[in-house]
């Protein structure tokens, strides 16, 4: 087993991880800190190389992998716009972390990062074929096909929050209408959930927020369906519902042997997998479902700080 | 560049195509004969070698590739099913070509050999990430990725006409519901344009018809349409419309470098791929949407035969 070291970092909108990580992609040594998104791109990547310097290990790290959120070239690593960090335009990444540190650095976005980090956190890098959904405020995909990242011909492969289940359904913000996401992303699902109140009432959500019903969030719903709430765990079988039927849809395009779902939406999923699951067992080949596991990501909090450091095997 | 020849054989339902390939997927020399579909499976194989040893270049071919519509073991080359030849349960067929001509046999599917003909044929090797779409009675499909064929974890990846686009519509036959199939697949396009035509008059489908509606074919509406006939025009287009809403979502999913269409029905194709683009404007991302080229195969009739023998290659 190779001994080498890589470096993982994960600079998101609020926090700042950073990890040593084995070729096998366990973590050895890990850190956080806060983002500070009004500073200069070029002070945070400094402020970043301090902090990873004190990593004991930090003499042994072969190669840096750092993950951002938003449009980045994989090729050049140089992050064109990050959603969550409005300074950062055409901030050169790559070049700064290997003039800095002279090691060789790998740049990806986050759905390069969660399916890297699933294939090799929730799957000891045993997938073949593997694709991760990130369930959170939209929906984000990455493909790991023949066990390497898949990216296709522009580097957009597996935007499946973008794939359509009623296609003259609501207009979502791409363009399209019905996309997976305008039914399960965090903001549609709590659109959702008030109009389904307008019909059912819930005295535990009316308590939650106060009978503001605007206030509604994917947390909410959950602590509600914790509660036992009826409403709450409807309005998340119908998430699963949703989620089956794309799923369905996945599972015969791709024939994957894993799926792993991660994100902060997947806390609820005692609550909506089972939904998912019938919809799949009704609607997708049996031999192609019989084949594919379907994971919730045991370690949603660490995949891209791993599978930043996971890069250099892309 | 090689001088290697390969045999590609294509067993079909009526007709039987062979023919000697070059290493770059041209065709050097070919034969066509007639199935007979009550011979025994040993009997055709046995046939069909004597057909092809009178190939001027037969001995200087290297690998053989035969394909067959079904479920053909990919591995292991037994054909356990064909739709077309009934008397084909569970039949050796790799083992049988083997042991008679001594030379390494490939066995695939006729989506498996579709994919890897428009990729040899209609791309000439040059597409990286390659969708096969086949409309004809169903809707079948074969996936190029990295330049390799890619089967998935149980050999059904492609199975792409049940990608459902309407979760609550109509049955289909797979059990799942609103399968793009049940928009365009041949039958179902036959019944969508007799509903159509409950609605709109069309004397030159009365005419083709003999006002029995229920002989109404694609072939039907195409030589409709060619007639100038609005109402056949329209059928087309909405088919069109819906083959375009399909083919964004595989665009966002797997965002492939090209599309090649082949099949029956593409003789259509000037009635349906403007509709079919329209949708993907409006409908798929800019950047994936630009990236990738669709092609409307030019050697639908080749590509079983040619992808046979380059089967060696997947």
């Amino acid at each position: 087993m190779s001994k080498e070291l890589y470096l993982g970092i994960d600079i998101g909108g609020t926090k700042i991880k950073m990890a040593v990580v084995t070729s096998k992609g366990s973590i050895k040594e890990e850190m956080v800190s806060d983002t500070d998104i009004n500073a200069k791109p070029l002070n945070i990547v400094k402020s970043v190389i301090k902090t990873v310097s004190k990593f004991k290990n930090y003499s042994k790290i072969k190669n840096i992998g750092v993950e951002i959120a938003g449009d980045v070239s994989y090729d050049t690593g140089i992050v064109r716009f990050s959603p969550n960090l409005h300074k950062w335009k055409k901030v050169p990444l790559k070049e700064m972390f290997e003039k800095i540190t002279g090691k060789k650095t790998y740049i990806g976005n986050d759905a390069n990062t969660a399916s890297m980090g699933a294939f090799w956190l929730d799957t000891k890098e045993k997938a073949s074929n593997l694709i991760c959904i990130t369930l959170g405020t939209g929906l984000g995909g990455g493909l790991i096909f023949n066990k390497k990242l898949y990216r296709g011909a522009s580097g957009t492969a597996g935007e499946i929050g973008h794939i359509s289940i009623d296609p003259y359904g609501q207009k979502c913000k791409c363009g399209n209408n019905g996309c997976i996401e305008t039914f399960i992303g965090a903001k549609y699902l709590s659109k959702h959930a008030i109009e389904y109140l307008k019909e059912s009432k819930s005295s535990v959500i009316d308590e939650l927020t106060g009978k503001n019903h605007s206030l509604i969030t994917p947390q909410l719903l959950f602590e509600a369906a914790v509660a036992g709430d009826e409403v709450a765990k409807d309005i998340w079988k119908i998430m699963g519902e949703k989620l089956g039927i794309f799923l369905s849809n996945i599972i015969n395009f791709a024939n994957p042997d894993t799926i792993v779902i991660c994100g902060g939406i997947i806390q609820a999923g005692k609550y909506f997998m089972g939904a998912a699951s019938n919809e799949i067992k009704k609607r997708a080949f049996e031999l192609a479902t019989k084949s594919c596991k379907i994971l919730i990501s045991k370690y949603t909090h660490k995949l891209g700080v791993v599978g930043a450091a996971m890069l250099l095997k892309r």
